[in-house]
């Protein structure tokens, strides 16, 4: 099978997105299993190489097509930011520096010239600096790629949990347990489970409410949103249980009875995410054209600069999108 | 000091309960720091006795004030059940066995004879079909000692939270966080947790809403009620910060960043605790005039008879007991 060509954008320059993207090409298992090829200013990525001191040589490239590994790193160089910027701080230069080096993979995976697009830390108030209204990375994908139907994914240490909603308050959360868009989600995690290297996933939905609502006894979303949709989802031949009670689904998932945890808002899977491995996670978003994922924390404004920050999560990020790659691949039979 | 004496509720006698209270009776540290007791049927104790097949002897007492570390197991047996019943199945005679041992030791409790009661798991169920109105113990202990403002503190692994509202839909749940309750619950976790040993608690307030809402972007709850409270409680010397956001506030604490967590429902406090530590956890009810903890399982029918059941949380809750006991004495000047 042939190695798949990875895009990495390496966020906002003054975060330690840079820095991460080029210590992962440094591991033999990048350059073993794909060709990554980053999206960032070669002047963003020389000053990142000085501080990192390894000698390691930046080769621009035309088309992302003339990507190779060999001895050097492969850059798309939009050549946006070419001046001095400063570490550890918002700026709206780097805000649009970063979004210019997203759209750009974007538009290459769209039109089939990246087969993924691993994406590097970026600072919302730095992007409003730069005149780009987007909140975020989910956002941008979402709308760049016209997809309505996408949920967030976080995998890190033994768990794996997909995201009903995400980015608004605990009540329109309540609100957005319907049955369509619980069954949605259930349908995305199974494909992109899958797409992970699980050839029957497991999938365990949890409740909404204490207990899964004890029956109905505190709260009915269960009765009449999650367990239809759970139903739906077994007759469509999905490998799927619940309501799992909230605080106990994620031990079980740690100690492997599932594959995939569907969670009903935000917290109810972050926190056991963030509290199990908090620097390797990988976040992916599901139910788009393209393969998208990411490193699970932020441009970490304190460690910029510096030559210090761990690139665990953007090493499983990259990894992950590897996989999801292939299996793509090997499912469109190519 | 003098050791305090602990009540130990043996618990629906169909589970674990009585076999655990028995086998937390083995460690030698429970004899070192207490005088244990336990509230349970003479005849339940000794079918468990004979299950665990280790001539423990009973010691039964015609008062609490009798009780002592002499080579036999204090008991204070009511009598209500002396005839067979089935592990691991719902029986009202069961129910209502658990829920006298309960009242009795709580009567004892409120009247001075004893310094602390640990709870052992029962069923709710059981209590229903044998006629007993409540749902829980927390009920059943705010009730009988009139007590309004009590909320659940539970603690494991390194892990210690406090929670705003417990057994009530997610959407109830958002309804009751007001700034007054907030307050209320900083209040009664800075005393539990000086209680605990810590002298000078530092409590993380968890916000509601995801990233504690982003300053009003989604939700308010940060802003109208919770801020207000965390405010007033710095104001009257309480070492409080926050609102941090839920899926951070736990990595904070496991770091020993904080003594304890107030979370804002069940799930934010119950997902991170059972996934760190589900079979050491200790439940305490906090805010009665007595001293109540809890193992923080269920009467683990699966596990009921067999004499295999794990007594961890039950040694976890005597030990806090012991611990609550001993600082109230102190305080008191006893």
């Amino acid at each position: 099978m042939k190695k798949p060509l990875i895009g990495i954008t390496i966020g906002d320059p003054s975060g330690i997105g840079p820095e991460i993207s080029l210590k992962a090409l440094r591991h033999e298992e990048v350059l073993d299993t794909c060709i990554p090829l980053l999206y960032g200013d070669e002047y963003v990525l020389r000053r990142t190489t000085d501080i990192l001191g390894d000698g390691m040589k930046l080769h621009v490239l035309g088309s992302p097509k003339d990507a190779f590994n060999k001895g050097a790193v492969n850059i798309v160089s939009p050549g946006v930011l070419n001046e001095p910027w400063e570490y550890a701080k918002v700026q709206g230069t780097c805000g649009k520096a970063a979004f210019e080096y997203i759209g750009r993979a974007i538009g290459d995976a769209l039109d089939g010239s990246l087969d993924a697009v691993v994406t590097g830390p970026i600072n919302k108030e730095a992007l409003h600096e730069g005149g780009i209204p987007y909140s975020g990375h989910t956002e941008i994908f979402a709308d760049l790629t016209g997809t309505k139907d996408y949920a967030m994914l976080l995998t890190g240490g033994d768990i794996r949990v997909i995201h009903v909603s995400t980015h608004i308050s605990l009540r329109k959360a309540c609100d957005r347990v319907k049955k369509e868009r619980v069954l949605t989600v259930i349908r995305l995690a199974e494909e992109a489970t899958k797409g992970l290297g699980v050839a029957q996933p497991r999938i365990a939905v949890a409740g909404l409410n204490p207990h899964s609502g004890e029956s109905g006894l505190f709260g009915d979303e269960e009765i009449n949103e999650i367990i239809p949709a759970i139903e739906e989802a077994g007759r469509e031949g999905i490998r799927v249980t619940g309501p799992v009670p909230p605080d106990t689904v994620f031990l079980k998932i740690a100690k492997g009875e599932f594959d995939i945890v569907v969670a009903m808002y935000h917290d109810q899977g972050h926190i056991p995410l963030k509290l199990t491995d908090f620097m390797g996670g990988v976040n992916i978003t599901v139910g788009l054209p393209i393969i998208r994922t990411s490193v699970d924390h932020g441009t970490a404004f304190g460690k910029a600069g510096k030559g210090t920050a761990d690139e665990s999560s953007m090493l499983a990020a990259i990894r992950s999108a590897v996989s999801l790659a292939q299996n793509r691949k090997h499912r469109n039979g190519k």
